[in-house]
């Protein structure tokens, strides 16, 4: 899309390119990019309402009486309309009236079963159902200033709240407290709530990248990978900290040392131009160098918006290229089974000529 | 199924029953029921494995190396397959080695997108593909005495938490700072989380069944719908009550009344034999009688077990029959614009003669 267009009017364009009449839009985070309205999904299959954007016309947001005012207040320039009988019911005599013979559905956020209802109905009617799985999120990818503001604002609190914690950390505390102190700290400071489970995985238990926060107690000397990222005003956040209590022995130090000069490696990779491989590849080859290559399992890092994993990824298999104004976490790790893990991620926007940091606490200097 | 059956002995039954191969299953909550494995999906997109079962033989449990330890504690009894390469590639190796030729899938948990790739790999493998969406579900609606035990255990914590949340609130805390307190004191008792998000509606907002905690702070004399479950060891539980702090006046002691009579006649008309409709009506009833009908608009109670909400529902449109063994919600409820809601909501199993209860907490009996 042109830097001018809004995303509406870019999902618009790109329908009559493709000789669709309509797109229908569930997914939540591509529903509040195009309209404004916030409501969550409790879970797929509770849906807090559906976008109808006409090729030509004013564009529609289907919700239930729940919603009524909150799509009203959030959703300007939406007409909204309430299913009373459930959303079928209503395209039912909407997609007629407004003349759809071809409509868009989003393949990656409806269900198989749901599907099939839609089908019958569509058959009925004798609509075309057209599966895409990126059409809004291919907008979403390079964010817009106020977009990056929101970012910032959300790593800005994060990194907060992380400062506060980590004053508090103790040995003798549970992997689990830590990880609720941090999801009430997030809390209290204004942020919808966590972006993700928080991860606090101290010693051992932080050889396994997704570790859970378990009973365990912190101890001294220990490295402890506390992985946590907020939700404010929409917008994500996420960042890892490998921290550890007391004095880091040598061998923690050397790990450390070599994962932050991966994740540097791979920032002065990052560039407008440059393919989500070739980042990975500058950030990996340092730890392969440092003789740990078998420990690094997972990618470099994931493009971060109002959803904390979307486009793009900087891994082996990624082979687009970035462009101005995606954000991204640069994540490298090194997980030794029985001994532990050391991951540190930041967040950075791609630009021209480089990058932009969005985290500022260098809490991984300390040592 | 039988009394004796396990939940897989019954599931294999009806695969052969319907001359199905093997079924997989990839919903939590039913993946959690037949095998044990406890892990959660972070969202649809995100699996933490899939079982597959076939009619006959052994049953295994595919996820990725993130779940390898925690699938083979939990999953005793399913063999534990990892799939580096994804599922897809995995099930393109294992079909054709058991033979399966008809396969079985949650329709209702699947994505669009990815039963198109998985479509295209039954082709090639010459494998039909069977939409199902209740297979599991249908087993679940029947608590036997040990999920009957988890899910009082879950209520009995859920009503400490209130209590102790009861107690201490004052005019002027907010919405949003109750329903957190309620959320943190769940998780220092040991609850896995909330069942759902939390709702403290106060006033006004308590008009909308649904409301979400805002920065409104209470006050005196006004109802506050408080509605609020938690998960321990996976079973969920589900309580509302409506508090006055301070003296309420006499239209909210009258409504509290109203549809704690409703509730009553609701319980009274619970059994096993009875359709949902019935239960509804019988507790509807009583709100119409009271000048309300209106202002009571959705159904009486939902179905509570490894998800908050499941089968069976008691509202106009269910007309099956309730079973001993299941465990329903009893919430009747009246709200009136710009003035605010009273709901009531118990927990209660059917029985064979009428209902056993599962709340202990009165509160909606002080005043």
């Amino acid at each position: 899309m042109t830097k001018t267009d809004s995303p509406l009017a870019a999902i618009r364009r790109t329908l009559r390119r493709r000789k669709l009449d309509a797109l229908l839009v569930g997914q939540p985070q591509n529903r509040r990019y195009l309209s404004g309205y916030r409501a969550a999904d409790t879970s797929i299959n509770e849906s807090s309402g559906v976008l109808l954007i006409p090729a030509a016309g004013d564009p529609f947001l289907f919700t239930d009486s729940r919603f009524d005012l909150q799509a009203a207040a959030e959703a300007t320039g939406f007409e909204v309309r309430l299913y009373p009988r459930g959303l079928l019911a209503l395209l039912e005599t909407m997609l007629p009236r407004l003349g759809v013979r071809r409509l868009a559905f989003e393949s990656h956020y409806l269900l198989h079963a749901t599907f099939q209802k839609l089908a019958k109905m569509a058959a009925r009617q004798r609509v075309e159902l057209v599966p895409f799985t990126d059409l809004v999120e291919r907008l979403r990818v390079r964010k817009n200033a106020a977009e990056l503001a929101a970012i910032e604002q959300s790593v800005r609190l994060n990194e907060e709240v992380f400062r506060e914690i980590h004053q508090g950390l103790r040995p003798g505390m549970s992997e689990r407290q830590v990880a609720h102190a941090i999801e009430n700290c997030m809390r209290r400071k204004g942020a919808s709530g966590p972006s993700f489970d928080t991860m606090v995985a101290s010693g051992p238990n932080g050889a396994l990248p997704h570790a859970v926060p378990s009973e365990r107690l912190l101890r001294e000397g220990e490295p402890v990978v506390i992985d946590m990222g907020l939700v404010l005003a929409g917008y994500c956040s996420d960042m890892t900290r490998t921290v550890v209590l007391g004095t880091p022995d040598e061998k923690t130090v050397s790990l450390i040392r070599l994962v932050r000069k991966a994740q540097l490696a791979g920032l002065a990779a990052l560039k407008a131009g440059v393919t989500g491989r070739e980042v990975d590849r500058a950030a990996r080859t340092i730890i392969v160098g440092g003789g740990y290559g078998d420990r690094f399992g997972h990618g470099l890092g994931h493009g971060v918006g109002l959803a904390v994993h979307e486009a793009p990824s900087l891994n082996k298999r990624y082979h687009r290229r970035l462009a101005a104004g995606m954000v991204v976490t640069v994540e490298p790790g090194v997980y030794l089974p029985a001994w532990g893990g050391i991951r540190l991620e930041n967040m950075a926007v791609v630009t021209d000529n480089g990058h932009r940091l969005l985290n500022r606490d260098t809490t991984f200097l300390d040592i």
